[in-house]
């Protein structure tokens, strides 16, 4: 049987339920069920049975009931939430169009809409002349970023690769994504060669420390060329000073990053823009608006200081079976993509709709959440704020009244998360840091009320004192 | 204003009308409209004027229309083109739920269903306990490919990068896609340490000239290590002979890959899979769905033979804060994404919905397609094959009557493209291979009829005869 109008009408219906959904308390953020009970209920057998289209609408309903809404207002979890409506029909479209974002030819209002915005976000970094392109995420565009370094900075490695080279090096915080260390292992600089400087109490770099791990890796006969400075790190959301970072760059001619993955949005308020001082002094920059602007997933974008550092290092030849002679630009020359999905319409019309006034209401919003969220841990008997943050991100144990072992708080507190998960009701992240292990409540989406947040951090009281009469 | 039930209304209508606009001889594939003209239309300018939820749902169609129509019945440019509907309603799907694919707890439905169906393709490759990872694209497969392969052959090029090591050398076919060359510079193995292995007049690999290569390699105190063959290259759609490229690869310890991102698919027929004999002989395979299987973009597939290789290549230490203890399985462990749309979903649909068996017909189609254009170019007076293909692609040009200069006819074809594209109707991609400039048209949907060809080329050949009248 083949679809029709009836089974399409009959998807808009779940969708439109679905997204209502988000907003009830009684909808679970995350249903209960094992692999196992999952693969009762879906039979991942594939191939052998055909569906038909109502079953095959039965599935979709299925999947998204038995899935983690993200897009809950409880869902504070990671560090992307619920996508903004616009965006999200944004997105669709640009599902149902399907373009590959390489050639103006099959894609000409998304080469110029990804054209425009990041000519808009990379003023918005203060670069004149700045160029850039979607990515693939944030983990990309950190390697990305690196690859330019090095093409950039290391003769030839482009066409001789690196074996003709001394040891390269590359600086970050200890507090940095996983991705520089993943990037490189992909680059071929090697795992060993990233130097994770440490941090202050804030979890910002301590920069004089930066200098000291430059002039040993001199001396060590290595060559440092590669330096980020972190803009809202994943876990305690911490800014690193970006002019200190870019002033040793500078002296030592590394190529200045900044990932700005989370925190790049930031550059919309003008309350906290303040936190990127510096970032006009790098030569790229990594902005995921999937994250604080609350754009479907992905949305990353790599901003380099000079437009064609992109095209230097990414190009090839033997491309001329896409890439014409043409009069309009293609894009994907300067890609490491070959097929790329049209990530900038769902920016464009999210950005259209909500203005820079918008956006930077929304942006100082998830500050404000934050700062509420840490003013009623600060009162809260129970609650302990476990380290300082100013972002957008709180991290905070719950205390077992006379309690005081590190390592039992540690249990306590581990325990109540699996509570949480397995409630359903709401879901909070935890990390561990210098053998602490507490709650890491990140603020994405800020559409949701003061209440909503209160409500979560009640219920997770009501959840500890329970799991301590048990 | 905020958006209200009658937007979402509106959308869906206009999407409705989209998609059945796409059958319809006069939609234009491709509306005609220069970069100036669209920022004329769209005014890009990003920030500053805010729009009503009415105008982005305006602007939502406008991009609809300005759009090229890669969902066209007579879109036969690139690589890929119209989603099936349940694969697009899979997609949608996964767009409004939003996960991220990297932990069990926030995408367990994907990730089991990524799980399934990297199971089923591995078995597929005769995998016997094979792994593998949903990618960004095949692009991105082939440079983790080579990855995986230096990570494992090189010692310790995980953690010490690549400055100890030899010059690292890479084989593929002359006709391969390009990522190769953009993955060696990212890897740091360098373009010019990739080899590119001249082919027979079919565009197969000569592999006698490969192992030559490899001995001259190894002459020059360089280290082979990665070898890839092609099933399904982009312009003449050869599939290079794997079991000879096997076989060579066993003898000198490469990494053998198979880039079958297109030609993966015919693994689904019985008719043609014998294309990818020895397959199963791989390390690694790439397959892009979105290809032949008609999903939307992107779906792209990394296959291993070891189940653990990608893993072993990837992971990193310090994600801790994403990847728990857990008791169920964090896939975005052995990825290099950290943020990951789950591209698994769509796929799952649409083989849900065709089934092995319904999957084997449509592959089959796009064969039979090609074979019939191909007959039809045999018994044109006007078209003449520039290049001998059996697969879904077919090469040809326009000769014009009395015309014999080589370079002539090139800038004749070369004309006629341009009519074709600024008429709209229509879109055929180009190609030059040496010295000849010929139309390559690529079946990538099985849903069109053999009338909706003979439609096309007819017009081709009217197009012809009115440009050689002018």
């Amino acid at each position: 049987m083949t679809f029709e109008q009836k089974h399409l009408d009959q998807f808009y219906k779940i969708a439109g339920s679905y997204i209502d959904s988000l907003n009830h308390s009684d909808t679970l953020v995350r249903p209960k069920a094992t692999s196992a009970e999952l693969n009762e209920i879906f039979k991942f057998n594939i191939g052998s049975n055909l569906k038909e289209p109502n079953e095959i609408i039965d599935d979709l309903k299925k999947y998204l009931d038995f899935s983690t809404k993200t897009g809950h207002k409880n869902f504070y979890n990671q560090m992307f939430a619920r996508s903004n409506l616009p965006a999200l029909l944004g997105e669709l479209t640009s599902v149902i169009n399907n373009a590959s974002a390489y050639t103006f030819e099959v894609a000409p209002v998304a080469t110029l809409m990804e054209l425009a915005l990041i000519k808009k976000m990379s003023s918005l970094c203060g670069f004149e002349n700045g160029g850039g392109q979607f990515v693939t995420g944030g983990s990309n565009a950190n390697m990305v970023a690196m690859l330019c370094a090095r093409n950039s900075l290391v003769k030839n490695s482009k066409e001789l690769g690196l074996s003709n080279s001394k040891p390269l090096r590359v600086f970050v915080s200890e507090h940095s994504h996983y991705s520089f260390i993943k990037g490189v292992n992909v680059i071929g600089v090697g795992m060993d060669n990233l130097i994770r400087i440490p941090c202050d109490q804030l979890g910002k770099m301590k920069v004089e420390l930066l200098e000291k791990e430059i002039i040993k890796s001199l001396a060590e006969d290595t060559i440092p060329f590669f330096v980020a400075g972190t803009s809202g790190t994943t876990v305690l959301n911490a800014f690193d000073p970006l002019e200190e970072i870019a002033a040793i760059a500078n002296n030592y001619s590394l190529w200045f990053h900044v990932d700005g993955a989370c925190g790049g949005s930031s550059l919309l308020s003008n309350k906290h823009k303040h936190l990127l001082d510096g970032v006009s002094l790098a030569d790229s920059v990594t902005w995921d608006p999937h994250k604080m602007m609350s754009i479907p997933l992905i949305c990353s974008v790599l901003l380099t200081k000079s437009s064609d550092a992109l095209l230097k290092s990414n190009s090839s030849k033997h491309t001329e079976y896409l890439f014409h002679d043409d009069e309009e630009i293609n894009i994907g020359e300067s890609s490491l993509q070959c097929g790329r999905r049209a990530d900038s319409l769902k920016l464009w019309t999210s950005w259209s709709y909500y203005g820079d006034a918008g956006y930077e209401k929304r942006i100082d919003r998830l500050f404000e959440l934050a700062e509420h969220t840490r003013s009623y841990i600060e009162k809260s008997i129970v609650f302990d704020q476990t380290y300082v943050t100013s972002g957008i991100t709180v991290c905070f144990q719950y205390i077992p009244d006379g309690i005081t072992n590190a390592d039992k708080i540690n249990e306590f507190n581990r325990s109540l998360r699996v509570k949480m998960v397995d409630e359903g009701k709401t879901l909070i992240n935890y990390s561990e840091l210098d053998n602490n292990l507490f709650f890491r409540i990140a603020f994405l989406n800020p559409d949701i009320s003061i209440d909503d947040v209160d409500e979560t951090l009640q219920g997770l009281e009501m959840l500890g004192a329970n799991l301590l009469k048990n």
